[in-house]
């Protein structure tokens, strides 16, 4: 099995209450490409200008990640600007520079359309209507969205809900969307808008699926030092979906399992900036530290 | 075994979103009290005015509290007026009439002074420093605090850290009283002021156990309808250290559990308003509900 993500690679100019990290690689597609790498076979849609170091993609190239859907155009390439809180639990942007990413219109490349699971990460609701409209039959979809497309493109995103598999958001978003204060109830509206499931990321709090099956929650792995929480969503995304993409079938169980490695890629990501930790890492850091998430919560 | 519990037993005015629930019976040591009946004999210390109806005590008489440490005073009870926000996450105060609470000087019966274990809920800290004199030798020493004298008693409430075995206090709490922002952090640093162990409370993002062995986290009982959070502290305190008061001995594993069950008499509290739910609970539904959180977060 592999999967597509179609999504942003962009340049991050972050502040933290402990520094600065500029033009630094970032972009929704990067971090879940990067994260989902370490599990299965990932094929990449997005677009960057020719402003953008090739070392960076050199280096997904190097984790087995399929660029040919990555399209390198004359100009600039997407760049956000943002400041963290002091707790590191909210981003403010400061500045968002669309660049070509303006203009990007998703076209999968002929061998990716019939791949058997697809993210959509954070872009237009209308142009992840437009990829749903090109791949065959993936026998997993799931999306990502924001605030912005909650606000602003409410209706098309509500097309998309209806044919998705699994909504990822985050907690904000989740009462947002529903106007539901109550995570539960939330994560019940959302699922009658059309998905099996919706995971609501909680950050420093952890994960929550709600299903129709039922609900799984778990706490985020204790860390004592948070770097930078950027692309801490989309890195959970990797690691969850890239982990179920790597199994012969899912189920319940692979489904709880999936999550833990969600949260794990995550907790790897955010001790670092950018994708410093993401890119060093291998199965056995990843399992070693599964394993020690088990003794945090199991009784 | 049992526990001494020195506290508050108080009138709530409450208001919600959803309603209002005015002089209803509340304070740290009512909830405490009652949530740890259900594991442990409970010994109460308090004051409450002639105003303070007689049923609550002998709802908790009924529940095996003892109540010979409760004064009754010729006066008004300490009441406290609050507001919850649309998520019900905070608390505002809106009027605290002290009344005779505001000269409570606790006094333990004399064959009070024996017991096992002591939990100290938030009252003053110099009030806490004179309990544990007035104490034996308690197997395990426990105690709450809040921002207010984190503020304004720091040095006192350092004294009570020194002899004290476990602190258990909100996340906001664990931030301001060390200035850290990272919650492992914030809970290493308490240790280092002297308790072996510090809970944190993060609502209904569950609850986190800092200790020299490790950190254990847990994710909140999920619920759809979280009526009223007022009390669901003590409550938690309750479950945690009546359950621990009822064993043998106490170890790792007891202590997990013991969070878990602190973690579900929690979540049972904030279903309805006051103590409407905790008064009428059993053993076999509290063994329920931890057994249907098993399900929630094991993997």
């Amino acid at each position: 099995m592999g999967i597509v993500v179609v999504g942003s690679v962009a340049f991050d100019d972050v502040i933290t209450p402990f520094g600065k990290n500029l033009n630094a690689p970032g972009g929704s597609a990067t971090f879940f490409s990067l994260s989902a790498s370490y599990f299965t076979k990932v094929k990449l849609v997005a677009v960057v200008g020719n402003d953008f170091p090739k070392k960076y993609i050199r280096l997904l190239e190097k984790k087995g990640v399929d660029t040919e859907g990555l399209r390198i155009e004359k100009g600039k390439t997407f760049r956000w600007k943002g400041r963290y809180s002091w707790d590191l639990n909210t981003a403010e942007t400061l500045k968002l520079q669309l660049n070509l990413f303006q203009d990007f219109s998703p076209e999968l490349p002929e061998d990716y359309r019939d791949e058997d699971m697809l993210f959509l990460a954070n872009i237009d609701p209308d142009l992840q209507l437009k990829v749903l409209k090109q791949v065959h039959s993936p026998k997993l979809i799931a999306a990502d969205t924001i605030d912005y497309w909650i606000e602003h493109k409410r209706k098309s995103l509500l097309k998309v809900l209806k044919k998705i598999d699994i909504l990822i958001i985050n907690e904000a978003e989740a009462r947002k969307l529903t106007k539901e204060s109550n995570l539960c109830k939330a994560g019940k509206r959302i699922i009658s808008y059309g998905p099996g499931s919706v995971v609501i990321k909680k950050g420093e709090h952890g994960v929550m699926l709600v299903s129709k099956e039922g609900i799984f929650a778990y706490p985020a792995f204790p860390l004592d030092d948070v770097c930078d929480p950027t692309g801490a969503g989309d890195t959970f995304a990797g690691g969850f979906l890239g982990y179920l993409s790597g199994l012969k079938s899912i189920n319940e169980a692979a489904i709880r399992r999936a999550l833990v490695y969600g949260n794990i890629m995550a907790s790897f990501n955010v001790e670092g900036y950018d994708i410093k930790v993401l890119s060093k890492l291998n199965r056995a850091k990843i399992d070693k530290r599964v394993k020690a998430f088990r003794r945090v919560c199991s009784f």
